[in-house]
């Protein structure tokens, strides 16, 4: 694993096997490290989002999981692959529609398939580390991909945090402005500030500013304004789920979003590593989505209230957003083109 | 004027001639009020939203001008109406958008029709007490007419605040709602957050849970999914500005909501009393729209940072809704359907 840990979001420490996240509920704030090590910690870092962004909890709970494991303290194989059942199942149930957590667990899980309990840890750690490294060269390849439907000087809008911070490098709806930056472009992008927890305010724009880019923040309410004035060449967001009929889930916010770029005739894409498609999901239908603590809402981002006692909340995490309104799809492989 | 201040949102004060307000900044925590009586505190009262709503803001410059004209030190008539001429210049560059607050300025300038000082002034505090009560008379009305696009157990949406507090009592959007709950109806009510200044969760909500009305918040981008998944009857919002082609102005945000409610299906209906008509206006590119300061999105509505410091930050106060966009508007004399 690379050992310069400068632009990653995080990753497994070389001498006592622990994960290390970014804590990415102190940004802007504060840049600071979490150490990750037990099942309890996983999951909360992944339920309270500290790690986040489909990509980065699918990298997590591998590196986690097999961080998990060492620590086991069962003497046979049998008692071990029971813990690690165990502690699967735990971690799976943090969040339940990214689609990267089932399946980077799914892999960790088949990888231990059988013999020592030493072996089988040796090839966690090989599986654990090959999806770190393959998620580094899954988006430096839909940044390459993304730049085919770009043009120098376009404007972008974005929702939510699809950059570097959702996944382990460069992430994927911003690897292309990461790829266009690397050969001189220049793009200007526009951030949804996204609420409820602001990570388009708090992330994106964090993570863009940090690398020099162009960026200019929003309420999500103001994205309609700026497509009716011409401003927009492209909106461009990540996705936590497809299904087989390119329908897909994202942060909620992005169905209004994409209802106005059909609208007002902007190009949609949404950047989608091969390990968010979910063969076994056939429409939006099936996507099941996550509903959040009210009080996400009504006390803000820092425990002051801004909402009466005792009105009711609506506040579902995802949007499931029809193929319909989707111009292409941004994968590692190509773009998919439906629109 | 009506002596019982318990509903009212703004009143002159009979004994000190004194514009008296709830100062709205301080809502949903603390109900308090101000008591204005010079130019800058009426200025800035409008200008940091202690009071808001185009209905509220012509009454408030209405009852606010003459408070501030009965201090006015001149001895001579000539004088007087310099004063008053230069005062309601000033009141009128609080905000640029709202129509109301121009009309009611020129309504109380024009009571000042000649005659002595005095005459004057009880032309204009005539004037002013019959802005106030036509606020509440044209409120009631559009309740009433508003009601006959809806039916019992409708579950509507809103956005920002066009409640009892945007207006001397009763409101335009809401005022259905209340005349509905005065029969034994019953609507639920989706009230959006309305970044960047939470008008929908602090006021909305705060007005219809203490009039014992079902109320749920939700944020601005989660609008989509309720109307995708068909919870949603009507869509009612209040306006700022109305152009002569029925382009009208109203709360960032409003368009992205027009815009998805012809996409879902789901009327969409704006309340616009006669004062928020602009004939000087033929469409909506002629809608100047106020700009305001980004720190009200950085910093959120605590002071507390909520995205890093050098980034650029877009924030019209305002949409431009296109006419095609609306099913119908309600006016106090009646309902003018397009869609």
């Amino acid at each position: 694993m690379n050992a310069c840990h400068e632009d990653l979001t995080l990753w497994l420490d070389e001498d006592s096997d622990e994960l290390i996240i970014l804590d990415q509920t102190k940004l802007p704030g504060k840049e600071e490290t979490v150490s990750i090590s037990t099942a309890r910690a996983l999951y909360d870092a992944i339920r309270t989002l500290q790690v986040r962004g489909a990509p980065a909890i699918g990298v997590a709970a591998a590196l986690g999981l097999y961080a998990c494991a060492v620590r086991f303290e069962d003497e046979t194989p049998e008692g071990f692959l029971y813990s690690l059942r165990k502690t699967k199942a735990f971690i799976a149930s943090a969040r339940p529609t990214a689609q990267n957590l089932f399946w980077a667990l799914e892999r960790i899980e088949k990888a231990a398939d059988g013999g020592t309990i030493q072996e089988m840890l040796t090839h966690m750690r090989t599986e654990a580390s090959a999806i770190f490294e393959e998620d580094i060269a899954i988006c430096r390849a839909i940044g390459e991909h993304g730049l085919s439907l770009l043009k120098d000087g376009d404007t972008l809008l974005t929702h939510c945090n699809a950059g570097r911070l959702a996944a382990v490098k460069y992430g994927t709806a911003l690897a292309p402005v990461y790829a266009g930056m690397e050969r001189g472009m220049h793009f200007q992008v526009y951030a949804d500030e996204t609420r409820p927890l602001l990570q388009g305010a708090r992330l994106t724009c964090y993570e863009l500013h940090r690398a020099g880019a162009d960026v200019t923040l929003l309420c999500d309410g103001m994205a309609a304004r700026l497509m009716q004035e011409g401003k927009i060449d492209a909106v461009i967001v990540g996705c936590d789920r497809v299904a087989r009929n390119y329908d897909f889930a994202n942060k909620t916010g992005t169905l209004s979003l994409a209802v106005n770029a059909k609208f007002f005739g902007v190009p949609f894409y949404v950047a989608a590593p091969s390990p968010t498609f979910d063969a076994g999901c056939a429409t939006g239908e099936d996507i099941v989505i996550e509903q959040r603590p009210g009080e996400e809402i009504t006390e803000g981002f820092f425990s002051a209230r801004t909402a009466p006692e005792g009105i009711g909340v609506y506040n579902p995490a995802f949007d499931v957003i029809p193929h319909t309104l989707v111009s292409a799809f941004i994968t590692e492989k190509g773009v998919i083109r439906l629109g």
